[in-house]
């Protein structure tokens, strides 16, 4: 497959370094969801200002991210701060910040992370992947509905697919899928942030209803380090996630993300907003 | 059972506002763990910051903890700052910081956390609560190890007991158990916060091997609403919690709590550190 120089994903994590931890971005056209960016999209940028932040320490180990508004068209600022460094882990604050309509700075973003210095140590798994059919066994699938960053992923699913009729007749809300950036792209931590957040509202499987939703707070653990990115390559992910809990106007998702050698790169929940 | 005038989690929550968002408290005695406090009783110390706030909006929705360091004995100060208000969500960031050695302050601890005016709505679970014994069919258990803070909660395992013998037998990570304050109090959303803590660390039952291990990173999702919490009293939660990757010197596990009724009050989720 033919790829340009440059790839959608990278054009959207450019950033440029007013001073240690104080970065602009533009928000990404190719990631735009209905109102704002992809919040996967924006996830990943905040985990960008970390790494490339001069003193930063190891690799990611943690990011919460809480939408607290959405990012409107044009640019933005990060600050990105080390708020404490200890001998193997730092502990960051950052925010997102774009100009209001009376010109002053808001914070449409905050997040925290942590990254850590990661030694071999005894490791096992208790999240073993699911016995699915392989990717190239199953159709990917055309964007379900005209949102521009829909169209930056191949997926190809395996269960829960979105309803075919918005009936009320859901009684579940597990989704698996296969996923890779599109065009394929190696996969790095920010890539991985990103597609932590792919899947579509559980509301709307659980109901087979489309009901407003939106994420307000989502937590990325990266079980990862560089060898096990450089394994997965290009290849897809099987992402999974499962609705806990429905109430009054907000729901949470628990999330894995194995690669194709049936590692677990990253778990993720998410709180979601939506509307009766 | 006589108690006494004021509960040890009241005296623990206890606060001083210097001004709004600017609060003083002690590092808790009563709830202290083996380097510091319980990580559940800083963690429900914050939400109170938040609670106690004048201008918050609602009530708690998701609260993200990341342990810095730990809090030494004597005063902490907690910075809690509503950064976003919107219509019906309110986004906050917070800060403990203690005096360190050379007398400048040190953060220790930083936080997110998003309140929520929530309305009645379509509601469903996909996390039944388990079929287990009731809590009056099961022993309490003594303290495992002496620290105080295992003093100040009753608890009634189900499944998944810290291992009689540390002899590398393990071979799965979820335990079950109810439990409440002792002694008993009402149930409210900081000791709900406190109380999505209480597991101890997955690795010791994964492997069956007591290593060091801390919690870097814990994030608590509220489904319960003040009536679910007055329902609840100060009858017994069940808490189950189940690892899903150890990898590398941290492990993750995610975590639901139910009432006696069976409602799911809460989900949580952390990530741990473990030395070989």
């Amino acid at each position: 497959m033919k790829q340009s120089a440059s790839h959608p994903f990278d054009d959207a994590m450019q950033l440029s370094a007013d001073a240690p931890g104080q970065y602009r971005g533009e928000a990404p056209a190719p990631y735009w969801n209905m109102v704002g960016p992809f919040g996967g999209i924006t996830a990943a940028t905040l985990l960008r200002a970390v790494l490339r932040h001069p003193d930063v320490l190891g690799d990611p180990l943690a990011l919460t991210v809480n939408y607290g508004g959405g990012l409107v068209a044009g640019e933005f600022q990060i600050q990105a701060v080390p708020v404490r460094t200890n001998r193997s882990t730092q502990h960051w604050t950052l925010a997102i910040l774009q100009r209001g309509a009376d010109g002053a700075p808001v914070v449409t973003t905050t997040a925290t992370a942590v990254t850590a210095v990661r030694r071999d140590t005894w490791s096992a798994g208790d999240s073993p992947a699911p016995d699915v059919p392989r990717p190239a066994e199953l159709p990917a699938i055309s964007p379900a509905f005209g949102v521009e960053w829909l169209k930056r992923y191949e997926m190809r699913p395996v269960a829960g697919l979105l309803p075919q009729s918005w009936d009320g007749s859901g009684d579940h809300s597990l989704s698996q899928l296969w996923m890779r950036d599109d065009p394929p792209r190696p996969l790095d931590f920010c890539s991985l942030a990103a597609l932590a957040d792919i899947f579509f509202p559980r509301i709307w499987l659980r109901r087979a209803r489309q009901v407003p939703a939106g994420t307000v707070s989502i937590t990325v653990y990266f079980h990862a380090g560089q060898a096990d990115l450089a394994a997965s390559g290009d290849g897809y992910l099987l992402g999974q996630a499962r609705g806990q809990e429905f109430r009054n106007g907000f729901f949470d998702h628990t999330a894995q993300l194995w690669n194709e050698a049936g590692t677990l790169l990253a778990t993720s929940h998410q709180i979601v907003y939506y509307k009766e």
